[in-house]
């Protein structure tokens, strides 16, 4: 079953009329169309019984059309009222909407009283935990864009690594890092790429700056590119120069942790148990009490998406589910470390698709 | 009157009980902490008779209280309901609002939910206008930053100048420019920086790629910095080696258009009259098919923030708004070009931020 027919199997289970889905990341699940309207309404509309329609700025109609989007596209000039262009394409379709599903955790205030507006009387339910649950699931596609994107998180590493060296800041290996993906081809990283050495890998949301590498260092990369509209999230943490006994033990304890975790993926595990896997690991080393996050998070169109992975999450696990596993330690006296992969749970256990490999890489300053 | 008295202020004349806040720009603007709280509730309440408070992550505590803010901050850790910890906070001061003013264009609609929730019965009105009528108009340190942030805009140009050379790609000089940006210590340009060239000027939104520097190009930079939380927002289009006539005058229209309205900016003027006079000239010389958007937007704690300068916004100036103009031609078979500046409306007239020269600048390929 198709994404859309799947959004109108739920609005008929559920007797609700139409779905109202406006957040950009669900509208490029369910259309393939990508884009960024900023104050301008961008809107997928789905009905229970009649052909959906998209509604965007009148100058994305051709963007729209380009994907192969196989329904209605309606564009909205900057001088007309987007919502009478809304109504008047539902009344073409001869039928009046009484009810909606929207994206609560998404649309705001101002829009919804607009809707309420249109089609007075109106019953609003929650669509938010429907698209989740599709999109939870990557299907063969979606899977082929998380692998490339993985693979090119694997390079930026290695690329990172091979920068490496005294007296260069963290600035400038991230610069490095950047542009040769960009060379890849790659238009967007997924977030801010961090690259942080020595005692600013101690925190987990340090940012990148003027510090110069120095022997003895830690150096964590975490970062991450877009490719096909799906996202990658990679953390690997290597040393400049030989480690001391204490920084390889807070390394091989958190490698220890978050393979516990990789191991443990599979159908029917829940998200809770692969968090106590980890935790448990730092714990027992004496560490627990520099693991100050959660485990991991949901990967996708979105970086962090859908489901959390967290002490208190009972998820059940099921094939298709894409996520990070990404345990640290944050030493203040000692050194940050934090391993990170990106997850595919499989009919019966789990593929990796970060493959940079997870033994302390020594780089060597000479 | 400081920001948080104009918010009481404002409650009182509404007879409002309270105001909730919750957008990070917003929070920024009214207590000095910058935070991206994701999913997680950042929220400031600020009351009609009572003190104000800001509820965030357990951990961002701290950074609250290093902004100096000088009222209470109460932290919510992810194990508990961060609403009931606002509840308890409200009713610690012995007041149950019955009325909220809150950021409809914002605020989601499952907060509205948890916040009706708590309240039953409480009523909601915007605050959205009254926030814009306060960002709207910069005070003298907002100003200080807005012309920093600009002056390193006009760098960040002179930077990709310089680096222009034949058969060098977009993407390199971006990178040059981004990465002399972060020597100077600027953490994050104002949106995605913009370096195109030859053919791809003609596309208002296009981006910055592989392709190589030729002789005879116009190149067009866009860009911006974040200087102390305030952005700028700079557009240059020059000439890589002699330019021809008609390249010639479509810059020379477009720096004629982009003066005219420059020259008009002074208190009394409406917004509508800056587009005019920009468009009149455009239109006047024949390629008004051509100057495809709006005139320009405000600028501030956001690159795109309220007034929008547009054909049909009747606004009219007042002293100490700051916003962009920049009027551009972008001919499909001749060249691209927009000239971008950040201006603010002063007592008598304008001072603009971005200094970089607009006569039209011809790089030597030689």
């Amino acid at each position: 079953m198709g994404k859309i027919e799947s959004v109108q199997q739920f609005l008929r289970n559920q007797d609700v009329d139409a779905a109202f889905v406006t957040t950009p990341d669900n509208i490029f699940y369910l259309s393939g169309f990508s884009s960024n309207p900023h104050e301008r309404l961008l809107g997928l509309m789905i009905f229970k019984e009649a052909e959906p329609f998209i509604i965007c700025p009148l100058m994305e109609v051709p963007d729209v059309k380009a994907t192969g989007w196989p329904f209605e596209v309606i564009g909205h000039a900057d001088t007309e009222d987007a919502w009478d262009v809304v109504l008047k394409a539902i009344r073409n379709r001869g039928y009046m909407p009484k009810s909606f599903a929207i994206e609560k955790s998404h649309l705001t205030v101002e829009r919804l009283e607009r809707v309420d507006q249109l089609f007075p009387g109106a019953t609003f339910t929650r669509l938010d935990e429907q698209l989740n649950r599709m999109r939870v699931i990557k299907d063969a596609e979606e899977l082929t864009n998380l692998r490339i994107a993985a693979e090119l998180a694997d390079y930026a590493v290695e690329v990172g690594c091979k920068e490496i060296a005294e007296g260069k800041t963290e600035l400038e290996i991230l610069m490095a890092i950047e542009f040769e993906m960009k060379k890849k081809g790659v238009q967007k990283m997924s977030f801010d790429t961090m690259v942080l050495s020595g005692p600013k890998t101690a925190s987990p949301h340090g940012t990148p700056g003027d510090r110069k590498i120095q022997k003895g260092d830690f150096i964590l990369f975490d970062l991450g590119v877009i490719y096909n509209g799906y996202c990658s999230d990679i953390t690997r943490t290597v040393a400049f120069g030989e480690p001391t006994d204490a920084q390889r033990e807070i390394y091989e304890t958190v490698r220890q942790a978050e393979q516990a975790a990789v191991d443990l993926v599979r159908p029917g595990v829940k998200a809770l148990e692969l968090d106590k896997a980890a935790r448990d690991v730092i714990s027992t080393a004496g560490y627990g009490d520099y693991f100050t996050h959660r485990l991991g998070h949901g990967l996708g169109i979105s970086v962090h998406e859908y489901p959390s992975i967290t002490g208190t999450n009972d998820m059940i696990l099921t094939e298709g589910m894409v996520f990070t596993i990404e345990p640290g330690i944050y030493h203040p006296d000692i050194t940050g470390v934090r391993i990170e992969d990106d997850v595919v749970v499989t009919a019966d256990g789990v593929e990796v698709l970060t493959k940079f490999p997870k033994e302390l890489r020594i780089i060597d300053p000479a």
